[in-house]
């Protein structure tokens, strides 16, 4: 770009002197909610065409099927991982998402004042999860469906090698999702000494107790979802101590802490639409019984197989910055 | 592609007949190693170029740097991170792939009989490993790298942009990753009735007590590793006892299971490369003093915040095909 090439450019002051920044960041923190949105749309079309493709596409025989058939391959076990993942996560995503947006409209328009104020914090802690949660997140889905069309999918024909390109940018813009981690340890956590994440962590231990009380179904989410919060809190107690005396050791743990809340917090809302799903069950008509079933299945799949995740970047968390500085990056590589 | 369009194509028969997919299966055997390569050698290009890059861009100023001054953001504890990731998961596919190859020739050549066995089963259970860990690695690592770049490695005068391309065909070729961990869970744990593994986990424990006799600094690797040893054996176990019953069982937890496989036995080997270093150390030059410390370092790194994952891969492992079949895959997605 070349402004001004014939007589030089003219600029206009929007709004006041020296408050550019400030104004920047209004759409900066909007943007975020939309670029997570990015995130989840991206791999919301990958599913699309995953799914549809492991329906058509024929290859190898699933156990059970009858023999001299090929079989979809959505029928093998494998495939139906890749499947579910994704559509877990998509879900978990959404959920993150609408709660976050619903609460950006509850800060401003909630006639109860502390009502009001409660959704501002949470928006504000929310949002860094939902933009960096959700746009790795993207790349994993979009990666995923690649994957599920095999050869076809890394050529060009089928169009899902261009959604895990596209992809690839979230992460990076408005805000690597490293400096959303590092806003999330350094400004959010913080909030009300830590008052904002311990009313979080409140609000999952009153939806363990009602799936406590809804049925051995739902009740088997609950030993994921509660090592999940006391992994978060622990990961906060950690950052809140050491972070205030050495900076550092909040920043080198702010990206698994990130991904650790973001996966409590993802198991949190699909174990309540599971549990509003089974609340709604006795009354519905077949089509809508099998979505509602589907929903239960899906946030069982994702407390039991992909929350437990969690647990394990704890310790990533609460290694603070000595194990990232005993190695001496300043040198070349080899080779 | 259009054979025969001039008269008619002719064909040459190559060894003998009904032999072809044998032959085939020998070049696709050694094919899988080098596809592993592949993996390992995108991620080093990709860990090259961060590196220097991380090393010369300035942006921000850490934590205790003079002010007035922007760091190189290699000083930031999140962009240590990043680079350290990298590093290790390098050094254990490196690793890997090496005792995977030398394997194949003591397989050959070894004097004693015993001992070639030994190997033959080694290479036939490594090799699946190697092929879909390292591949899997290797998107996971230039995926870093272009985000240690940030919008600089998005846009394509880096080059670091087409690592990350070129990375995704091989989790796809030479079969799927998916089938690696079927070949895997099917045909190479029930070698000797599970006894292969057992082999490997018992060199691993004993690699244990001599890290327990290293002095402090190794001997803290040692709860990773036995918690990681203790998920493959359980994992092992699991898939034995059910696969036979109930093929869709095994099936439906290879990919987890390779996962953690591959993070247990990179975290074995980069231990063992860490004692060999701190036993080199004390006759050690500076420059070699340095390598050896960063071996230790890269190995400690790994056990204390890479290897923990293990733990969180092995419900998915032992849940058997069921919640794989509990949602409705066949009809088409929402929208």
């Amino acid at each position: 770009m070349a402004f001004g090439e014939a007589g030089g450019a003219v600029g206009y002051l929007i709004g006041e002197a020296n408050q550019g920044m400030r104004y920047m960041f209004t759409m900066m923190n909007t943007a975020r909610l939309s670029v997570g949105v990015q995130g989840l749309s991206i791999a919301e079309r990958a599913y699309q065409d995953a799914l549809r493709y492991a329906q058509e596409r024929r290859q190898g025989r699933a156990v059970g099927a009858p023999p001299g058939e090929q079989s979809p391959i959505v029928e093998h076990p494998d495939v139906r991982r890749m499947l579910l993942t994704m559509k877990a996560y998509i879900e978990a995503m959404r959920a993150l998402l609408y709660t976050n947006a619903v609460s950006i409209d509850l800060a401003r328009y909630h006639h109860d004042q502390a009502e009001r104020e409660a959704r501002r914090e949470l928006v504000e802690l929310l949002t860094p999860i939902s933009k960096a949660w959700c746009t790795d997140l993207g790349v994993t889905v979009a990666s995923i469906g690649l994957q599920v069309h095999c050869g076809m999918g890394y050529v060009e024909e089928t169009g899902v090698a261009q959604y895990w390109r596209d992809s690839r940018i979230a992460p990076i813009y408005e805000g690597t999702n490293g400096i959303q981690a590092i806003d999330l340890v350094t400004r959010k956590i913080p909030m009300r000494d830590g008052g904002v994440v311990t009313d979080l962590l409140a609000q999952i231990e009153v939806l363990d107790r009602e799936l406590a009380a809804a049925g051995p179904e739902l009740a088997e989410m609950r030993p994921a979802l509660a090592s999940g919060v006391s992994a978060v809190r622990e990961a906060t107690d950690w950052i809140m101590s050491h972070g205030a005396a050495e900076p550092n050791d909040a920043l080198a743990g702010a990206t698994p802490y990130l991904r650790l809340f973001g996966l409590v917090v993802g198991g949190w809302l699909l174990a309540r639409s599971a549990l509003a799903a089974s609340r709604l069950l006795p009354g519905a008509g077949d089509s809508d019984a099998a979505f509602l079933r589907d929903k239960i299945g899906t946030a069982r799949f994702y407390a039991g197989q992909l929350l437990p995740e969690a647990v394990g970047l704890l310790p990533a968390v609460t290694a603070g910055a000595g194990p990232l500085f005993q190695v001496d990056l300043s040198r070349a590589a080899l080779g």
